[in-house]
């Protein structure tokens, strides 16, 4: 109709109005057809004297900041990992809650195995094989609460194998290098260049890698460096795989995981790129020298995951709802990211964009003398929620943000990214 | 209608079929009436030679050992520490998470608090003030996956605080036992008498206890061992309070918690007996000195409990369903109760009986020269899963056997008791 009004395609209509959905204009309702939604962007508020130091945004942040960071109010929420959640199907969650319920045996909300429901490890086992060329045995997996628990469960019982070390990619995730360090081990820094960790660097009897997107950067670890590091790993090295977000690829097919040609590998994943990083559930897959161990883990841990949620994923892992859900958050977020681009070659043209290829999230890199940590503080006082590069940085490199854009709506992208170049000022 | 025919009040017919869906031999329907369910009692195996040693009742059990029990077969599940699971509300559970998914906000998908969300705060501080006698701000309250998840929390904290051995009670919980050894503490043995824990015995820094419902012997603690306790902490002792089954007590008002006198016990409470195991749910409660460093472990240890889970039993618990199925079950539970004593008086007349007063399970011991292991490893040979008492013991005591009721039809206690009088013998 209002493509004959206007005399254009169809497919244009369409296209705009996926647009406006996504930058959440408007909703659509089915057959009811699209209705507009109220949405005001706020002006940012004043800040005559604009602070350069901030409670939350520190120079050397603790284990409390991300807690600290997601409790400051924002405007804007750029802060990266988190998929878009308006996306999360309701619907067909309480579909399959409802058929787990009216099937249930009553002996299953009892204590359970430690390890995960098999229903949930048989469609974990599945999913894997068909989304990350990994074949794995049910027997091999074990349900955990996302990969923060794996990373845990995984320093404990390290240690306990006499590991005091495990390496980690340089920038790399600040969050996992505390895990690691709250369970007793060092994480010395190995550098990342455009073909990922460089293998040759590694010392520690340890490592910890991002092979498929690497964060911070979105680097894919190439081919010759896999060949290097299975070579390393024949010779004793422990290698730990966190495929965080891997299933986010946009312009070509995903990377496998290191763990489909490495069995020896310590694997991790979870639905919390996929889903919500509410739901806590994840994955670990490890090999016999570490599995028992890391069950014993688990037990002590908490008994093992809650059993509902794993029954109802492994219901929505089987009946293709949740490779159609990635389908379509593939698209909205592949949009989101184009949006940031375009913003940030606008606004913030002195800033070297890297990782569009895969993820929710862009890192930007910046020549001139910036310091990150005061820009993202600045950043948050005017209502825009970063995470500075250095966070993520053992030894020194060039400053620069983490910015997420799955989360977020094109219209708060282009927003955030102005207040952003604002900021930084024009290039010199 | 059956009342008319058999010329009998309709309250015998209602408390007959009562009985007779307790049993399991029949399944209200509401409106639609009472169906009669097929669940026939086999015979036990035959087990001509009747083996002594099993693999999986052995006198010094390790980790795995639960774990290994609930796997192995049997036909009646004497297993303590577990509620009538065929009572979850499945329809209210359903009715809860559609309202939930239907109001929820999209951030709650994200990352959260690591110590709960904040609507399962609120609803157990009220719980614990109505149920408990309890006062605490939901500032203060964690949420954890349980009574085990709080014990490891607390033992790594304390150990971290200088404390290197937690005292418990003995006979007391070999499952926590376990846990707090697995943090890397001492468990020293103080005695229980028939007014709990002799506390004047007290030499570690810090205790265990059970207080309203001691485990396994079902003894509550004194006024004066209260009192006592009170001046133990006073002058620096740290308690821990595990109120775990405090909800489930027949014959008389419930016993306040030591917490809703002394502000600074750790409390830990759970709905795994309120509801079910398998929704590794519970609360830790703690004083100022050991709080934030309890929130850090609980954010390295999983970064909080799932978010919907949550929300969905703070509803029950707001709305009054949890009471509810608190009455439902605590009738049934006695009359299950009621059924074991029976048996227990009937089939082993020997056998001293235990902590009937409350909880999920009794505990009868032996006089005779009875070892628990070989009887409960030859009841399992039979098809009868129970626990010997010895597991639960540190010192050499009197044998004894640990039987959950709560989880089991009238019917079926009575077989697995009789079982166990063929396998004891007639009295001397």
């Amino acid at each position: 109709m209002l493509a004959a009004e206007l005399r254009v395609s169809r497919g244009v209509v369409t296209d705009a109005y996926q647009r406006l959905i996504d930058d959440g204009h408007a909703a659509g309702r089915g057959r009811a057809g699209t209705v507009v939604v109220a949405a005001p962007v706020l002006p940012p508020s004043p800040s005559p004297d604009r602070p350069s130091r901030s409670p939350v945004i520190t120079p050397l942040p603790g284990a409390e900041v991300f807690d600290a960071v997601r409790a400051a109010p924002a405007r804007i929420d750029l802060t990266p990992g988190v998929p878009d959640l308006t996306a999360f199907p309701r619907a067909a969650w309480l579909r399959a809650e409802r058929a787990v319920l009216e099937e249930l045996e009553p002996s299953h909300f009892g204590y359970g195995d430690p390890r995960g429901a098999p229903p949930m490890r048989l469609a974990v086992s599945r999913w894997l094989a068909r989304n990350r060329g990994i074949r794995a045995d049910p027997g091999e997996i074990i349900v955990v609460a996302g990969v923060a628990q794996a990373l845990t469960l995984l320093g404990e019982v390290l240690r306990h194998h006499g590991v005091d070390a495990v390496a980690v990619e340089d920038p790399g995730s600040l969050g996992a290098r505390q895990h690691l360090r709250h369970g007793g081990l060092a994480t010395p820094p190995v550098p990342v260049d455009d073909d990922g960790l460089l293998v040759s660097e590694l010392r520690a009897p340890a490592v910890l890698l991002t092979p498929a997107h690497q964060f911070p950067m979105g680097v894919v670890l190439g081919g010759s460096r896999r060949r290097e590091l299975m070579s390393w790993a024949s010779s004793g090295g422990i290698v730990l795989e966190d495929d965080y977000d891997a299933e986010h690829r946009y312009d070509r097919a995903p990377v496998p995981a290191v763990r489909s040609m490495l069995p020896e590998v310590c694997y991790m994943g979870s639905v919390s790129k996929l889903l919500a990083p509410a739901l806590r559930v994840g994955w670990l897959l490890a090999p016999p020298p570490f599995f028992a161990d890391l069950v014993a883990a688990k037990r002590f841990a908490d008994l093992g995951n809650p059993v509902l949620a794993q029954l109802v994923l492994a219901r929505l892992m089987e009946n293709g709802e949740l490779e159609r859900q990635l389908r379509v958050v593939r698209g909205r977020h592949r949009r989101r990211r184009d949006a940031m681009i375009r913003a940030l070659a606008s606004e913030l043209p002195s800033a070297v964009v890297h990782g569009a290829a895969a993820g929710l999230h862009l890192t930007v890199t910046f020549d001139a003398d910036v310091d990150d940590v005061e820009l993202a503080a600045a950043a948050l006082a005017e209502g825009v929620k970063v995470q500075p590069l250095s966070w993520h940085r053992q030894r020194p490199g060039r400053a620069g943000l983490v910015l997420g854009y799955a989360a977020r709506t094109a219209t708060e992208i282009a927003e955030g990214v102005a207040v952003l170049g604002r900021l930084v000022g024009p290039s010199p």
